[in-house]
């Protein structure tokens, strides 16, 4: 009996998205429901919480048998299977009984692909999402906010986000030196709130979070002074947002 | 005195080919006849019986002292020789007594580049080809069989290859899940014989015999039930042929 | 106070022949004086003799306070920062008290990227730049000698160069066999004095020596037999000499 049936004719962004979030999960359960594929956790690190969200109308082929499917994965595997999509390959998940069945199919039907992955035994893990408290929102080409983390990965482990007045900036200091990237109010940075906001958050979380963005699509970051980050981007029409703890400055 | 001299204009299809065979085989005699070049052995660990043959035509030079000339070599040193070749290079490959003399030339003749290595000391393994007892010959487009090969490697190490009526088969079944390639006959996949052949083969193995292939050339597999494994293709000119032992299904 | 005060419009060619100085000395004192920057040292198994020269007319803006203003750094860590130039970015330093400053900005004034390394306690290591001795002067193309270079660590860890009437050879035995490039004058090779020279260096200084060399460039070699090597070329306007020490033959 099909409990789920869901398909998408061009499987690149939900590829992205899934693979984004399964650097931060090792598994994760997806709720299928009428609105569309949600996964909410917290990563194991307890540090930064990931919101998956995958809107109905992002699927050409969209069927639960109940008002919330719920297919718990081990990410890990399915991110291979996810992997081996051309983007010529039409995807359709169907949940069976104890497996995910995936098939990758040519759009001329020469060729079809079956995958079937067993469903995990994964708790539901607490992911309330509560507001951030962040004061000032930052809205900001993907480039130059990756740019601005290599440049700081250079000396730290660490770096500190400001926003003062027309100025969004991103430092970091070690014993090498320091970096500090310096982006003005413009076409491509907008700066919303204030008067300021100052806080420091984990480079190599930071890099993973905006690793799946397009480098010409925006992010918006919103924080105040000593907490969390709420990150938010779209990748195709899947809506990801990662709430990261913040460091004692 | 020159026992063979043999030039190939463009070097790519015996660099290629070469590489393939170096692969299975450490080291190799060439035999240089009337009809071509030919290296037949059966590599250290006995899974696989490679057969490489290059006809006298693919050669733009090809002079021979005797009816046969035997040039045992370290395969590892002459592969990386090869791979210092430039698509427009000559290559030119002289017999001396002891040392296989190989030039890379530009055909502006400005520049020649000369190596020598020494001949080994390589024992002739008697590599008899036998029929496979295959059953089944299906011949189908590189790029499909190494696409079912990545997927078949995300859960396993052995692939089992299925040929039934319209459908050709790759399937591999492990913890994680599992992957099935169905390739339906077509303009891409011709399947010849029956009714039907199944056997179990590395896949490390298969990866390594297929890599040299041009994923937009064909490829053709013959066997049968619980038999080994006849794989055929050409690079260039060159003839490629691999028999691989199966695994206990 | 601003002690130095350098601009380049496009960072480039600094940044390449920055990055052959630093694969040879892990810190290093740049001169900025009337003439441009000058660093000279050897590295430190005392092999090789790097001279670094950037000509003023390099630098878009150039200000010293001083007749010669010394930039003891940990080539390490200023590599790092230039390698985060992009092609569009202007290429600011300044010298401050005890940190050089280098901003990187985007020609529209819309991102400005800052770094601070401090200075470091480098010793003026002598390097008082002699004569080699060479009585040939080789001038070819960067490509034909890096390729020579290749061929030549297939077999060995030093090669053999040899001029000899019209003729420019690199050399290189080992176990495995024997390569040779033969390089005719011409177009690309040009060949002066002599009558013969004839001398072996380490391949692995050899190629870090013409890594950053444009190959269709020419780059100047000036030996004896058992001398020296000097090797002289240029990476946009920025001059780089190396004196290599000679192998025992």
């Amino acid at each position: 009996m099909e409990l789920l049936r869901a398909g998408l004719e061009d499987p690149r962004a939900w590829k992205q998205a899934v693979d984004a979030v399964s650097s931060f999960l090792p598994e994760g359960v997806f709720y299928f429901t009428e609105e569309g594929a949600r996964l909410s956790a917290i990563d194991p690190s307890q540090v930064v919480l990931v919101d998956f969200f995958a809107p109905k109308n992002v699927f050409t082929e969209y069927e639960t048998a109940d008002a919330s499917i719920r297919v718990p994965l081990d990410l890990g595997e399915y991110t291979k299977i996810l992997s081996r999509a051309s983007t010529d390959d039409r995807l359709l998940m169907v949940l069976e009984d104890v497996n995910l069945f995936v098939a990758l199919e040519r759009s001329d039907g020469s060729l079809r692909r079956e995958f079937y992955i067993p469903l995990m035994d994964v708790p539901d893990r607490g992911a309330d999402i509560s507001p951030t408290g962040g004061t000032v929102t930052v809205r900001l080409l993907a480039r130059i906010f990756k740019d601005a983390l290599k440049d700081a990965v250079l000396f730290s482990s660490a770096a500190v986000l400001v926003a003062r007045g027309d100025v969004f900036m991103v430092e970091a200091k070690g014993q090498g030196g320091t970096a500090r990237t310096v982006a003005r109010r413009g076409e491509n940075v907008s700066i919303e709130g204030g008067p300021e906001a100052v806080s420091m958050y984990s480079l190599p979380f930071l890099q993973n979070i905006v690793r799946p963005a397009d480098p010409d699509s925006f992010v918006e970051l919103s924080f105040g002074s000593d907490t969390p980050l709420k990150v938010s981007y779209a990748v195709g029409g899947v809506n990801l947002t990662f709430y990261l703890a913040h460091m004692i400055l």
